[in-house]
């Protein structure tokens, strides 16, 4: 068996920023895997926290093994957890897929993308979003951003479409589409100023690249916005 | 040029943990490079923030364009900044080195290993050393740790040495001098509980590990237990 006719299955929740991520990257590299629904902002069930994730998140994904219920995980499996390494494991796993630069400069690109959406930009949509936090975190979050973007190419480092574009997909699309449905606990009218100014010629460069990131066909297949604006509105009543 | 002939300059501190994980790598990789030192809890310099990190930290380091002082840094070079990011790019440029796997299940691991020292071992040294939190946080740091511990070979992942030993090398050296020595906010005779702790049965295997780590030749060309522990003396008063 190579390595591609393993078994993957994910643990997943549709409404999940990170699994979205872990979603993309298998979509991204063409991978049969199999899901398995987890609640969030809920108590996880003992064989998640004993035999997936101890630190009770998700996603998660088991490799290898026999083919089994989602709920049965055969200790033969690979555990990997946390989305970054899920990523870059779906990378390695399928060089063919392009989702990492070869050299080394470039690799350390992708690297500090992610770094920075994660560090910058994707804590101002929880922040902004089921916080209230001011608008302004999430320009700050996308000047930080927008100062990496590249003077050519479509995406995060250029021409190619690498795992540092699936980081920062679900959480400029979910900050938009809250914003658009004036979902969220952040001031009134700061839906409005928000994307106003993603629209203002400041910030021309972020935005032609978001709407890059929500045409691409692993985006736009994973990503179900009606289920999340309902469910976002149900957590912030 | 080759990229391994490209000049490689570290920007560095001698008691910081994460610039001790930058060194490493560079030994291990037997990389030529010049040292500019940084000074740490104190303002850096505009040249610094503006041309190399504007996150203000250490380590980073400069890669390639002309062999210039480190204080003034060419446009040419390509800056990296984040340990992590520095540890695997030495790796990407240096394959023969051998500090990351070729398995992309067991470059998960050490991956993991990484993440776990970063968010449970990592800010023990710290919260214990500078803040004088319980002795307990480290042990519990150091259980989390173990558990990954295989169950052959000398290091993080088994008997390949790589960047996950390199990632817990500086903290777990400097919690055990600091409490050698008896140097830290700790409550009194919390430094003797941690050490006779780390002695004991339940942490044979991390102290086992911990002292391989410690023998390892990057680890001492990187390590000048004296210095710290007189640095640690002035900035804990
Ligand atoms: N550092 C983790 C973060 C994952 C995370 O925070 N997942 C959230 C959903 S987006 C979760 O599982 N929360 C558990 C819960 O709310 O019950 C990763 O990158 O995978
Ligand atoms: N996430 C950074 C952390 C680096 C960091 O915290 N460096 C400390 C020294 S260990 C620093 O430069 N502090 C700045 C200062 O104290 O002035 C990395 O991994 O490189």
């Amino acid at each position: 068996m190579s390595s591609s006719d393993k078994q993957i299955t994910l643990y997943y929740n549709k409404l999940s920023v990170h699994v979205q991520r872990a979603s993309m990257v298998l979509e991204e590299a063409k991978v049969n895997y199999k899901k398995y629904p987890i609640q969030i902002f809920a108590p996880k069930p003992d064989w998640y926290l004993e035999k997936i994730n101890p630190r009770g998140l998700v996603p998660a994904i088991t490799y290898g093994g026999p083919d089994v219920p989602g709920d049965q995980p055969s200790p033969e499996a690979t555990v990997i957890i946390e989305t970054s390494i899920i990523m870059e494991f779906i990378a390695d796993l399928h060089p063919e897929a392009n989702l990492l630069p070869k050299d080394p400069v470039e690799r350390a690109k992708v690297r500090l993308f992610i770094d920075t959406v994660n560090t910058r930009f994707a804590p101002t949509f929880l922040g902004f979003v089921a916080n209230g936090d001011s608008y302004q975190t999430v320009l700050d979050g996308a000047r930080a951003v927008q100062k990496l973007l590249p003077d050519y190419g479509k995406w995060a480092i250029g021409d190619q479409f690498t795992i540092a574009d699936i980081a920062i997909a679900p959480f400029v699309s979910r900050i938009e589409l809250a914003s658009t449905c004036g979902v969220g606990k952040y001031a009134a009218g700061e839906d409005r100023l928000v994307l106003d100014a993603l629209n203002s010629p400041e910030f021309a460069k972020f935005k032609a690249y978001s709407a890059n990131l929500q045409e691409r066909p692993s985006f736009k297949a994973t990503f179900d916005g009606d289920y999340i604006i309902d469910e976002l509105k149900k957590l912030l009543v």
